[in-house]
């Protein structure tokens, strides 16, 4: 059960070990009206939201002497490197072929060993659970375990206290743990909005489904986002508590990131500006009065790409 | 007279127009002891803490149909074209040669015209006054000037708000508008430390000197805080509000850029990581028990300097 209890139990589970990361008020789409709320969780350790569950699933689990396992397009392999090095713990991450060299170097960095499995995610995943049935070690998934759901959702918490206004939370979905955490939080009392990229359509096609299904995974956020289908425990969640669905084509969320470094100095990866891109492309439109809330979720990008003015 | 009552009267005249920055608590230093509070002002609109003061001078002066006109190593020129713009008001900035391509662009962005007038800061002001001769616009000081000071207090009114417990504050020290707003506004409430490269030491020279005196200007920060001597205002604040003024060379303002990326993902220009340098290579030492607060105060560089994982 992923509820405003379990979500406060995970944030009073991990306070100490992750950021409180800050909320800004921003015209982003310079058009005077009312300002829009940034959840700043691109500053957060290792450079995204994803430490929130890895940390409380850690915190919650007897880890065996094998450690921890996972795998991911990145984040959330950095994540785990992260929280498993801070609680002295061995981590393993296998990853796929198209995770960037950026996010490569942060998990090692880190100190977890590294393993290059499959093409994508779920090939990935398959790769490291048959290392798991050798290890024991114990599999930290990214996004389909309740608690690394109630860890996420720790993001939903920290934004309604620091905005509690709000009637519109924008929130990009890949395997939908981000998304979920935070639609349980709220629980219909602000609309839930999921964006994806045209190109990873998961929670979109399932919703339209009635249950998870298989959709492509492409495109510019492909790494952070290109989970092949959504997890079975967010999908009940998202049907009671996602208010809509929303796609943005890849230009919108370039737009996005240049747009964030533009008027705010913010580096966000092209997962961690989706939600914005739905706002400033106009995909989803704030009806009169709302106060919107986005979730910058990710940093994990070379900088370098955004160079210019 | 710059004091608690000036800077609150700046902070109610430009709240519609500057952005209220967040503060972030992180163990920037790593070493487990008590995180410092940084105030992220390098989200602020053009990049900077600059439109602070520049807002606060144009909103209290009667502006001449020739608008505005200002020299600037580039932020202050932003700030001004920034808020010329948002006030529809005419500006010119006179830059010196060494302002970077990054900020000549984002100054023409907001319409200003852009001017280049010599080598140093310093020869730019003195076309810049040359000019202002002929066309009778509105000269808007760097920092110079009681309403730009009382202008760039409103950061130390923000920072002690949202963080009322800190001991130290560290500050990086151009002309001094920045910290002797900052320091008139905690009035020896909390330690306010300079902080500057060793290639631009006006204040710690002027401190020595005991007075205003011509320092030398170069290094790695010295398009935003290679001012030729600090302000004629700042300076009895300085003498009687700056607890200490340290250098720092300019190796540990690239660590401090280096590291505010790695663990934080901000991207700050030189200027605005030197005050995080003077902790993070120690110069700067935080005597047992207290609580640090640094001012992150500008982001305007290209983002492909801090390329790498």
């Amino acid at each position: 059960m992923i509820d405003r209890n379990s979500i406060s139990a995970a944030a009073s589970r991990i306070t100490a070990y992750v950021r409180h990361t800050p909320v800004i008020l921003a015209d982003l789409a310079g058009s005077g009206e009312s300002p829009v709320a940034l959840k700043l969780e691109l500053l957060q350790h290792a450079g995204s939201f994803k430490p929130r569950g890895a940390f409380n699933r850690l915190l919650s689990a007897d880890v065996p002497a094998a450690g921890v396992i996972a795998a991911s397009g990145g984040n959330h392999g950095a994540a785990v490197a992260y929280a498993a090095r801070a609680l002295g713990i061995t981590a393993e991450v296998f990853v796929p072929a198209a995770t960037p060299a950026a996010k490569l170097a942060r998990i090692a960095s880190y100190g977890a060993r590294v393993v290059q499995g499959g093409e994508t995610y779920a090939e990935a995943l398959t790769a490291s659970r048959e290392r798991q049935a050798e290890t024991g070690a114990l599999e930290i998934h990214a996004y389909d375990h309740a608690d690394v759901l109630a860890g996420q959702g720790t993001v939903g918490r920290e934004f309604e206290q620091a905005a509690p206004d709000l009637t519109h939370i924008l929130v990009a979905t890949g395997g939908g743990g981000l998304i979920g955490g935070i639609a349980a939080w709220y629980a219909g009392s602000a609309q839930v909005i999921s964006v994806e990229p045209q190109g990873c359509p998961a929670l979109h096609d399932a919703l339209r489904a009635g249950q998870p299904v298989a959709a492509p995974v492409g495109g510019l956020a492909a790494d952070s986002l290109g989970a092949r289908q959504v997890g079975a425990l967010m999908f009940p969640i998202a049907q009671r508590f996602v208010s809509a669905a929303v796609l943005v084509p890849d230009e919108a969320i370039l737009a996005a990131q240049r747009l964030l470094w533009d008027r705010l100095r913010l580096v966000a990866e092209p997962g961690g500006a989706t939600a914005a891109a739905a706002l400033l492309c106009g995909r989803f439109q704030p009806p009169a009065g709302s106060r919107v809330g986005i979730v910058v979720c990710g940093a994990n990008t070379d900088p370098a790409k955004l160079s210019g003015p």
